[in-house]
């Protein structure tokens, strides 16, 4: 049985609030033999006071030896399997620049590039032309028109672009334009499958009217199609849960991730601070709120263990407001380690704290990867995350008699 | 491949004694933070030095955060996958009492009800009616005959009472005839698939002579009946495992579960010194042993602390007596965690023992929820339990060359 499916039958409702603090690539490594991670070091007595009422453990966000992306690592955090509900790079793409994707959408990541007098690519990323030169031509590319079909076309940064096509009956099955190669022309979208024929047709409708409306660029002469993608179907909170969820997150991939849940996206927070004055104000409206805090990621990412250390203060510095409001359930985690030491996400577990009152607390009295080790959840997929704070908040009924 | 599969291949025979003591409910939290578990509170010399010479663990039941019933808690430990096994309500119901169901029945839960002189469903429970009352109202309806089909009825407590049909040809999905609300008729028995029409039509006719024997009752004139179920079909013990297993139970709930996975039933213990008895003279007889103790789980469930930790005392006082047969494996776990705290079935993992000569210790010299969290069996759910008995007790042979 789905676990979903089990969550359905099991659901039950009360006034229980469970927030999900969700610190990006949380989990770190030493940068020496026997140092300290970032946490570890990190002066954070809001954290341990919280774990001394709570109980850790660490999280796996897909399986062992995996590194995760956002979208699954976040999939895992929310109760989706990633390994059974995946996001195409397209609708990831999208969803990342904050583009609403409806079901049947079909989302396309694309790149610019240079072509030669012969019609061979010469340069798959264009030269990297710069956001502000490449910005105004894919708005140029919403000159394009099909009958029949709505079509978006989104800047994202440098060579990148998004093309989102919206009609009946699309599928998202077309192979890549971009031959991976330079000297050679383009490919043709091509239909993997009887459903995707369509989006096929459109798609070398689309590239034919780019290739007159981009003829006289130096540079972007032409663009490739990656990563069709429908939008994933997951099912929503409200139905798998019973949960009315909230989003409070600063970046836009975060929402859209989040929106694809089902959760409402509530307030325009730039601040950690902001982030939790708008959890204040929506306390009574929702039963789950997610706060996404990105910069532990981004600054594992740079390496910067330092930083990382200052960013991971911060949000400890958060946690007395937050534990003002009285959570049932109080949830501290990350969507996947991002050590300093590797400037990348990992597949390392994640530290993970929950306290409630009926949690069965474990004895440690602080919050590290360590301390995770020996905790009372032992090392558990993040995907069974969910039903544990459900289950502490006294939102799920009991299975079979 | 399915764990049985498995299982079936390699199982092996051998003088062996396995003994499974299911402390039901076992598990359980502090009353306040920081405080002791009833297990902790416990004075438990005898478990604690069975943990010296063991490894522990925490067994989690279904799946993290999941509070599973009876039904599922067993067939975890009996190494039946609870998500792929179900039973169905009246299954359990006719089980609980300790009919023994055979394959092809269809069992029913009946509630008595009261309908007004519309026809309408007054009281959906007959006014709570006392069981020597219903009692003989569920006999009467014995005088209930259909040509070709062997019916059962069983009372079994206040309105309730047991339904079983014996023929050729039933399935097990018919709707529920309870419309759950006052103010409207009974619904009629519908089928669900063209394999429980001739359920559906035996149930109709089951009703309609019940509605004219019980037409004189001043409360119980008529009544539902819901929870249509088959016999579970579960491979059983000898088949999977290679092991003649008895159950040695003071309740028929646990009987009956046992006896759904092949068990034997023996002796007609009251008392755990009785069931100790029968366990040393049916010693030579069987390779594996199930103890049921149910008083961890009631006094659990009333929320009385003390009496929990008394029972819990009860049980170690037990411990000197079975070691004395000398079992090759002894394993002392819960079917699930039933604190006094929440005065109910829970979803936190279970602890968990298991010593033979072969197990690999880990040190530990208590046996509590704390010390399981640290134990050698890690985190693992219930359903692996019997793979592990079966090893340690050297009767399963290598996979693979």
């Amino acid at each position: 049985m789905d676990m979903h499916d089990l969550t359905r039958q099991l659901h039950t409702k009360n006034d229980a609030k469970i927030v999900m603090l969700v610190a990006d690539g949380l989990g770190g490594l030493p940068m020496t033999t026997g140092g300290k991670t970032e946490l570890e070091t990190a002066n954070s007595p809001n954290l341990d006071q919280l774990a001394a009422r709570g109980v850790q453990g660490g999280s796996i966000p897909v399986a062992p030896g995996i590194s995760p992306g956002s979208g699954p690592g976040h999939l895992g955090l929310f109760g989706y399997d990633p390994l059974k509900y995946q996001i195409g790079r397209g609708a990831l793409e999208a969803t990342g620049i904050g583009f609403e994707l409806q079901t049947g959408d079909v989302a396309i990541r694309c790149n610019f590039c240079t072509l030669d007098a012969d019609g061979n690519i010469s340069d798959r990323r264009a030269g990297r032309i710069p956001s502000e030169q490449s910005a105004p031509l894919a708005i140029k590319l919403r000159e394009v028109t099909i009958p029949g079909i709505e079509i978006f076309v989104e800047p994202v940064k440098e060579h990148r672009f998004v093309v989102v096509f919206r009609t009946e009956g699309l599928g998202g099955n077309v192979r890549d334009t971009d031959p991976q190669a330079t000297g050679v022309p383009p490919l043709d979208p091509v239909a993997i499958d009887q459903a995707s024929q369509r989006t096929a047709d459109i798609a070398r409708e689309f590239l034919k009217q780019a290739r007159t409306l981009l003829a006289d660029q130096p540079k972007a002469n032409f663009h490739t199609m990656r990563g069709f993608a429908e939008k994933p179907n997951l099912p929503g909170y409200e139905e798998v849960y019973g949960l009315r969820a909230a989003a409070i997150a600063v970046y836009p991939m975060y929402k859209g991730l989040a929106r694809l849940v089902g959760m409402k996206i509530v307030g325009q927070a730039q601040t950690l601070d902001e982030q939790v004055d708008t959890l204040t104000q929506s306390w009574n409206d929702f039963d789950f709120f997610f706060l996404h805090f990105k910069y532990t990621d981004s600054t594992g990412e740079d390496g910067d263990f330092d930083a990382k250390v200052a960013r991971i203060e911060d949000l400890d510095a958060a946690i007395p407001s937050i534990m003002a409001l009285n959570p049932t359930v109080m949830i501290v985690t990350g969507d996947h380690s991002t050590p300093s030491f590797l400037r990348s996400h990992s597949w390392h577990s994640v530290p993970t704290l929950l306290a409630s009152d009926c949690c069965r607390p474990d004895g440690l009295t602080e919050f590290t990867e360590s301390s995770c080790i020996g905790g009372g959840l032992g090392q558990f997929k993040a995907k069974h995350l969910m039903t544990l704070a459900l289950a502490n908040a006294g939102r799920l009924g009991k299975y079979g008699a």
